[in-house]
This record gives C-alpha cells, structure tokens and sequence, in this order.
C-alpha cells in the first residue's frame, strides 16, 4: 500500500511541471504557494486508515483534521482554513452526525476554521481533508535543508499508537493515553512553529514512523544521520522498535544547527523539550547505534534486526 | 443521496461559528477567507458520480479537477492550486497511472497548478480534490446577491450530459459532444470572470441542475425568478426537462442588473453570448412559464408536470 502510494505521488510529480522559483509542490509535507500560502491534503479510509471497532466516526472526523494540520506544523506553519470531503457508508447515513460532530470539534479546540464540505454516500467511511495555511515568518521549514553536523530532535515519545493497536487487537487494555492519542492525535502545531522560530533546517510529521519518515528527509536533504537508540523517546507500552517503526503518534521529526537555541526557544514557549536522538552525517545512511556499541542501517519498516 | 449532502452540510454550517466580517464559509460555491482567497473542495465516487463502463480512470482524474475549478468559476475567480485525494479501487493498482494522467492533464489544459495528493487503496475508487484561487478584482460573486429586476442567464446548453448518460444506460450511441462533455467537462471559468467584471449580481454552478442550483441561488438572496421556457437552451439529444433537471454541464447560472453590460462584455472577450432565460422577482417562488401562457412552480428535481 504504501510503495503503491509513493509510486502515485512520484508519477504526479515526474509528469507536473516544476513549480515557479520559491515555491513547493508535490513531495513535501505541504506545497507552498505564492506568498507562502501552504496547502495540503490527507485522506483517511476506513479498514486502512481506522477501525470502527476502537474509533468513533467522531474519532476520524477528529483525527481526518488533526493529520492534515500536522502537515502544516511541519512546515513550521500556523493553519488557515480547511474543508471536508466525505464519503459515508451506504446504510449508514447516522454516521453523518458523529463524523461532523467530530470535525466541528477538532475545528474549535485545534484553531483552525471549517470553511466548506462535500458528502455523498458510497462504499466506505472516507473522510479527506485539505487545508490552508501560512508559513511563518522565516518562511517554511523544508525536507531538503537539513546539513551534516545538524541535530536531529523529535518533539515526544514514540509508537504509543502502534502499542495500543496491538494490544486492541489482542483483545487488552491499552494504556489510556496512547489510546487518547491513537483516536485524537494533537498535532505540535505551537512546536512546529517553534522549532522553525529556533532555527530548524529540516522538518516532517512522523505519521508513517520515524525510520520511514525520517528516510525522507535524508534524501530530501542528500544527508544521512546516526540515532542513538538509547536517546529515542518510546510512548506508553511502545519498544523501541514501535518507536523507529510505528506510524500515527503525530509528533515532529526536525534538524537544527544548534541545539542550545532550540532548549531555549522550548523552554521559552513553555514546552515540553524536544528530545536529541542524534547527528546528520554526509552520505546517505541512517544508521542506529545501540549501547553495546553496534551501528545498523535503518529500514523504513523500522530497525533491521542483526542476525547474531 | 442529496437530501443526505444538504443535512450533512446544513449539521455542519450550523455547528460552526460565523466567518468574520467580508468572508463566507459553508454554503456558497466555494468558501471566502481573508484577502479573498477561494476554497472549495468536491468529491467524486465510484457508482455515485461515474461509471467505469463509459468513463475511464482519466476522465475521472480530469472531471475531479475541472468540477472544483467549476467552483471557482462560480465566483468569478481564477484557480491557483489543487491537491487531490485518491482512493483506489483495492485490486485496481494500475487505475493510479490512468487517474494521474487525467489530472495531470486537467492541471496543464484548464490552467490549475496541481501541487499535492494522498492516496491509498481502499473500498472504491473515490477522488477528492481540492483547490484554492483568487477573486475577482470586484470581489466574489456569491450566491446571495440576487435583486429583483435582475435578468437571469445561462452560459451555455444544458441537459446533455443527463441525455447522453440515459443513452448509454439504454445501449445507445449518445451524441459525441455531449459525451465528451459528460466525461470531461469544461469549467466555465473565463465566463465566470466576465460574468463578474459585468456585474453579475449572483451565480452558481449548474451541477446538480438548473431547477435545483437556481433553487440555491434564489434562496441564499431571498429572491423568486421567473423562467421562460422556450428560452432556455437545451444541449444536444436533450430535451426541456432534461434542461431543467440535468446537473454535469458545468454551466454556470448568473443575474445580473444589465443585460447590455453583459452582452458586451461577453462579446468584448470573444465568448459565446449568455442566454437570458428569465428575471428575477420579489418573493420566494421559481415558475416557468410556457409558451401556451402557462406557468407552474419548478421543483428542484426539475419541472413538475402539470395535471391536465
């Protein structure tokens, strides 16, 4: 599904001229128009993208605004205004209440306007979302910028949701918060703006997981990093392989040249401290040091396990 | 499936709170923030809005695209960017190649940069795009503008589409310029500029259908209209009820104060001359009137038969 997704984007992006001088177009985690304007779109889909055994249409009408505002607090952004295209389940019309009530609420309580909406009724619960947003004043932190010698910071623990969604499938208990946040992510939108405030080169929203996300960015950037395994941030019930490996916790992945500038900027905005995980390097390898002193590439499923 | 869009929206609109002063959110053609930037957003899904037997993946690509920009047209505005969202059919990878050929060649024909998309693969093919774009100089034709007194106008021949779908349900060969039309409509967008720049007071893309988009029009500016009959022009095959009820022309609908303005202006930018098919009048009711001097109430589903 998702070589199949990235196959999509790559051939809209080969066959799409190249934008005008400034500007961003397909491949980043918003385009960027004229003016810094920031547009984006995320699709959610029911049986790949939720479950409407652990989710409410609440949930993903919630969580359908959350993913696209994460997008724009990649880019260091502040969210303009967003607009809903729905499709509900055939028998199913109830739905329309839950699905609306949640995105009303994601709206009101994430700071971003509902301005406009399409439904029709169809196969399955889909809810696509596009929103607008404006760059910050430094102007939009990108993929491409990040520079061998840069920290690498992510803004909080990871692979709580992809914890909690085995333990559902198990049939268990998640622990409560990272359920929370499976259902309702809270995009690090005052973070985002933030890290860019504080000087960051590069930036993207871990909604795949951090080893596939921040592969991203490496080659946006032509760069490769080194993580210390040690230093990454896992969430509630989550291994540090669901932390490297586990989409859909909704924190930030960015890289800045200086670290001290970026505790301060934290500390000043009264946030919680982005946690350093490790080092751009030149080259293109995303290698993983352990405390025994091992170094292992990186796969975008997560770490590879050494055969020992 | 209308009924259930127009609750989902109106459960929407009235949920949400008032857009600021001079911007419009739910409700219009498309939504109207700060500086005039236009945003709209429309949904296309398999069995609902096309049928893979008479459409193929790229006409679904470009019809997802040119029916937004129809929006924009609505407003008088030009489009500036759109992001789609792409659900594929589950087994029907090799659809992605076909649906991104036919945006991109909406993107590059109708003059819309596309700069971002998600997809994924899910229960039925379903895309959803996106656009923003900027409003006239004069500022955003709305819907609710309309006076009494005003001319009401079409821009072009209605009811083909609706004619040539209903041969190819029958088997038949439909006529080859209403076919054409049904599987790659062509947004109006430099008659919805000129519309402006004449003063049309209100207008409205004919999606759904010239009984029930004037309906909308009528409504959202507290007017009545009446329409002549045998000035309404019918696309090829179609007869007057399909003119009146048939929506996927794409035409638009406007009044405006001053016919002659309109006239000229149309004629000035070397387009086709709207036909004025009625005026608009104090009240609430939309009648036609017929040649034998006959006139009934036209229900948004089309032309209510009388009993005779």
């Amino acid at each position: 599904m998702l070589s199949g997704e990235f196959a999509f984007l790559e051939r809209l992006r080969r066959a799409l001229p190249e934008p005008p001088a400034g500007q961003v177009g397909v491949g980043d985690d918003t385009a960027v128009l004229d003016g810094g304007l920031l547009f984006a779109t995320d699709v959610l889909t029911e049986g790949t993208h939720f479950d409407l055994r652990w989710s409410t249409p609440a949930d993903v009408g919630w969580k359908a605004l959350a993913v696209n505002l994460s997008d724009i607090a990649a880019m260091g952004g502040a969210p303009r205004a967003a607009v809903c295209g729905v499709v509900l389940g055939a028998g199913r019309k109830g739905e329309a209440d839950d699905v609306a009530a949640g995105l009303v609420a994601a709206a009101a309580e994430l700071g971003c306007a509902l301005v406009g909406g399409d439904t029709v009724v169809g196969a399955a619960l889909t809810v696509t979302v596009a929103v607008v947003g404006d760059s910050p004043d430094s102007g939009a932190v990108l993929r491409s910028g990040a520079r061998p010698g840069d920290s690498v910071f992510v803004t909080g623990p990871l692979g709580g949701s992809k914890a909690a969604l085995a333990v559902l499938r198990r049939g268990g208990e998640p622990d409560p918060v990272a359920l929370a946040r499976l259902r309702r992510p809270v995009p690090r939108l005052l973070e985002g703006r933030t890290a860019a405030a504080a000087g960051a080169s590069a930036m993207i929203d871990l909604s795949d997981g951090l080893s596939s996300d921040l592969g991203h960015l490496c080659r946006a950037s032509g760069v490769g990093a080194r993580l210390e395994a040690a230093a990454i941030p896992a969430g509630p019930g989550a291994t540090v392989d669901d932390a490297l490996s586990g989409g859909d916790d909704y924190e930030l992945c960015f890289t800045a040249p200086d670290p001290v500038r970026v505790a301060e900027a934290f500390a000043v905005a009264g946030l919680h401290l982005p946690a350093p995980i490790g080092t751009v390097t030149a080259g293109a390898d995303v290698l993983l040091s352990t405390p025994s002193g091992g170094s292992w590439p990186l796969a975008p499923s997560g770490w590879e396990h050494p055969v020992e």
